[in-house]
């Protein structure tokens, strides 16, 4: 391993006095390095004003207690340079300046024995929490198909799509992930509580903010542009208007990463967000968990056949059939030399192929010729 | 008017002597004028094959008699260089060449005193027989606020959303056009008999195909080309796998127009055409005539207010105040000191901050701190 204790301890340090998301500490951090960025927070008197509230925070904070008693439960802190660091976070680094949260974090806490370096080519799954059994189900059946195509899932726990996405990756006994906005430690929302048992036992769960932390609404949105960097893609079913979800895939967009959606009834509020940002060409429409397999992928590969309509008779047919197939009237009866006319074809050529087409159910014979039958229309 | 009686007669039989849509006979009828192709048919003993059922058909026809007898029935025949003539149908010349049906029409047999040059910016609404309730009355709405804008509907006159564009146009009192495959006085399906003789008399019917022709299958697919060209923009309003919308559709690309389709359940096999269209860029994501309308202005007009959510209460509340609510915790109380260390504020001011968002209802005061209220949820 590279990094060394001190800078792990460092980078703990860090992780307990700065809010996730602190675009200032936590890229000065990365430029610097935590053992660093720690001693200009504890040693410069001229410190910029942007840093006191951290530094305030520093004689406060016990960083070997805090790693030690995550250590006892299970939880470990993964920093950049540790083979399990995943490297997908680093295109976090500068990108977003303008946005209130962002940046690369100092390091995740983890529970769970999904290792985070085998995430490369995973899916975010997120919408509202106020979904609607539609969406839920959707969010369920493409993170399925996603997982059984041995993809890991990322969300968060929120009620509604995040609950679903985990449920259909569970289904196909595939991994997921869930990245919280509290301490990984706290069941946040209490009804969860079974799901991110669950997870932290078999799969992960994962934080910028350390044990502890309670959920707060920045940590909200900082938590969402690390779903959408540690993905490959982020799929938006169903989102409101003002859904956290349309943050998620709006880092998602900054971070390069492929941005889908799912559509619903134009009359459904729960959708209202999704169309909005397929409508402004934010993201590309998908349907089904093979269209996003199709567009996670490198060139070539899950190329899905696009949606086709089943192989109709019609097709079975000769091109001479067709053709005069295609002459023969809906509504009223022709003599076979107007459709021989209108096909462009000679009649006997046209009378013989009427009534093989006849015979197959595709024309019907009357008294004053032939139109379509049952078959054709 | 600038059409000589000749050129209108030779126009009429090239109509009674070929099909819609056949690329040949109307390129070179475009090329060379009416009068000029119909001395080709006749005259040239070398006629090259592909003329010869045009040829053929030469002496069976009444041109003068069809023409004196659709002005009796009040249908008149509008050929290019009349003032009447729709320009945008001039499109055509050309375009399309691979395709089985295309060309600039000779003319067009129109019943309804709707003037078709009036009709440039108007609106094509397409889409499957067999719609949805849902489809319905969202083609029905789409039509009726394109309508109310002044703008044209343009359609055919089959069940399902055809039915529905026509009528949500009507309810706007709005022109409305119906283009069919068969000739202008007769009514297919029979079951829209009430609806076409009320697009007659207060509207257009229009036809490639002169009166008393039959709804064959290839006129269909010539009358999708024409609702296309007629209109400034396409919108396909479900539309299973193989719709003939979707063939519509594809003219309207062909031809450089707007083109647009309406999301649905992914479930709805009536929308996994239009899905599709989407999915693969070939549209448009349309959730109202308000969206359409933009999308067919010109640049600046329509320009509809993009979808939002309402003004929640948060955001009339001061920076301040919000950075301080962002800052408490959604589950446990936490004191004001932790939310002042999070929001990086100094605690009195927070403590001011925290009583007047509890006193509206933002946050809650519990004895170990303090947490979100109702409102800020």
């Amino acid at each position: 391993m590279s990094v060394t204790d001190e800078e792990r301890l460092a980078r703990a340090t860090i992780s307990l006095v700065t809010e996730p998301g602190d675009v200032r500490c936590l890229g000065l951090t990365r430029e610097l390095g935590g053992v660093q960025f720690l001693e200009v927070l504890r040693d410069h008197a001229d410190l910029r004003a942007e840093l006191t509230a951290a530094a305030g925070r520093l004689a406060g904070v016990q960083p070997e207690r805090i790693l030690e008693r995550a250590h006892r439960q299970g939880i470990r802190f993964v920093v950049p340079g540790d083979d399990e660091w995943p490297s997908s976070l680093d295109d976090l680094g500068g990108a977003g300046a303008l946005q209130a949260r962002g940046e690369v974090p100092v390091g995740l806490w983890v529970r769970g024995p999904l290792r985070l370096d085998r995430l490369a080519p995973s899916l975010a799954v997120v919408g509202s929490r106020s979904s609607t059994t539609y969406g839920d189900q959707l969010a369920g059946d493409v993170a399925a198909v996603v997982g059984r195509a041995g993809r890991p899932v990322v969300s968060g726990a929120a009620y509604g799509i995040d609950y679903a996405a985990h449920r259909g990756a569970l289904s196909a006994d595939a991994p997921t992930l869930a990245v919280l906005a509290c301490g990984v430690d706290r069941v946040y929302p209490e009804a969860h509580r079974r799901l991110l048992e669950h997870l932290a036992t078999h799969h992960a769960v994962v934080s910028e903010s350390p044990p502890g932390a309670a959920p707060f609404r920045i940590r909200f949105l900082a938590r969402n542009r690390l779903i959408a960097a540690l993905s490959r893609g982020t799929v938006v079913v169903e989102a409101a208007l003002r859904s956290g979800a349309l943050h998620t895939a709006a880092w998602a967009d900054r971070l390069h990463r492929v941005v889908m959606g799912t559509p619903g009834l134009v009359t459904s509020a729960a959708s209202e967000g999704v169309h909005e940002l397929l409508r402004s060409g934010g993201a590309t429409l998908v349907t089904r968990g093979e269209d996003v397999l199709e567009l996670l992928g490198h060139s070539g590969e899950h190329l899905s056949e696009p949606a086709r309509g089943p192989e109709g008779p019609r097709d079975r047919l000769t091109v001479r059939a067709r053709q005069v197939l295609d002459a023969v009237p809906a509504a009223s009866p022709a003599p076979s030399s107007s459709v021989a006319l209108v096909a462009g074809l000679g009649v006997s050529e046209v009378d013989r192929l009427l009534h093989g087409l006849a015979a197959d159910g595709f024309v019907e014979r009357y008294p004053a010729g032939w139109r379509l039958g049952e078959r054709a229309r």
